[in-house]
């Protein structure tokens, strides 16, 4: 099965972040298919394991800090603005460690993540990764500063909170809506953004600003379409 | 053994943070001496032992989010703007968790700790604590962005790398030295602390900005000194 994204992007050599998620498996069944000759730095232990088992060579950012491309999914993309919201699957401080090692950052995702209002298509709210003690400090000051609901992320297969794969606790935080004919461009991210990593016991949050250079969407007939529009 | 910060400070009913170091000691045992009826909250494994060693109520930011003060050591003070180093000890990010979520952060610390121009007194370099993944890029990024010499904190009981009690590495940035007349002011570590914490990776810097409302040095005769000047 083609993958645009790996047929464009990548060529022996490269050095090559690997995403996290479920459209990340045919991107990494599509390197190992066509034998390519790069080397991949995983994202989470999920893409670890994909990379060893499709026979890839696995590295990480302490032997090539430096990486070329990363190619990840995404839960909502902003198709003006290249915004993104990660971290459905907790992996957003990780992605966006070595999306950030990477000179270029392309996403692919199905159409269901095609967005022009953040929030919209992802519901569930935008993914912080905090230090656990700071998890009640955190959601109070962004909910009298920011307003919305923030919560804690509980697990599914134990019991209590999820704990993310550097140990520490994810607040999902309903942003209010947009008002009227509010500008939500890159500029009203890249502040929040801001303002929200700074509060202290905020470790990363999920939304990537400035990093995408390419998103493809996969549609449910099959085709792809891509931005920004070439 | 009287502590001017405990004393001029603290009283009954309130919930105090208590930080970590050697010169907190002191003050948690004037705590139990006076029979002060507080809530402590700590900020590292270090403090909840003192807390529990010398029999006062132990709580948590879960328990408690919002804090009356905190009392807390440091590595260096800038006597003109209020401006911290810490980390030394490695807690920063609890320690500056606990302090945000305090109205106050008094700080006691020798006269030894007293500085001008931070970086002089205290040699070691800024403390940040980083992802441990992401401890390469983050060294290269600031080295390359901000000059001066960035490196691992190696442990001294343990092979390898210091890990902090949120899991995470300690990068010491040695930073350049003050050129001329240069103005460091509350401004600039104001502006330098949010570009290294906006770092993907960076979970904390050891600069604690505007969070200080006094400090209290002991001098090597006894006396104490105090800023800002009464």
């Amino acid at each position: 099965m083609r993958c645009r994204a790996v047929d464009n992007h990548l060529k022996n050599g490269l050095k090559v972040g690997i995403g996290s998620g479920s459209t990340i498996v045919f991107a990494v069944q599509r390197i190992a298919q066509k034998g390519l000759d790069v080397i991949c730095v995983p994202t989470s232990f999920q893409s670890k394991q994909l990379i060893r088992d499709n026979g890839l060579r696995l590295s990480d950012l302490e032997e090539c800090p430096q990486l070329d491309v990363t190619i990840d999914g995404a839960d909502e993309v902003d198709v003006e603005s290249l915004v993104l919201i990660k971290g459905g699957g907790a992996a957003l401080t990780q992605e966006k460690i070595v999306a950030s090692a990477s000179k270029e950052l392309i996403i692919v995702a199905d159409y269901t993540k095609e967005s022009l209002d953040l929030g919209q298509k992802w519901t569930k709210g935008l993914p912080i990764e905090v230090i656990p003690m700071a998890y009640k400090v955190v959601i109070d000051k962004i909910e009298k500063s920011y307003k919305g609901t923030a919560v804690l992320r509980m697990a599914k297969a134990k019991a209590g909170p999820v704990v993310t794969d550097n140990g520490n606790f994810i607040i999902d935080w309903i942003f209010p809506a947009k008002v009227g004919n509010e500008k939500r461009d890159i500029k009203y991210w890249s502040e929040l953004n801001t303002n929200i990593k700074m509060i202290t016991g905020v470790v990363e949050t999920g939304l990537f600003i400035g990093m995408t250079s390419r998103v493809y969407f996969g549609q449910n007939d099959g085709s792809v379409t891509t931005f920004p529009k070439q």
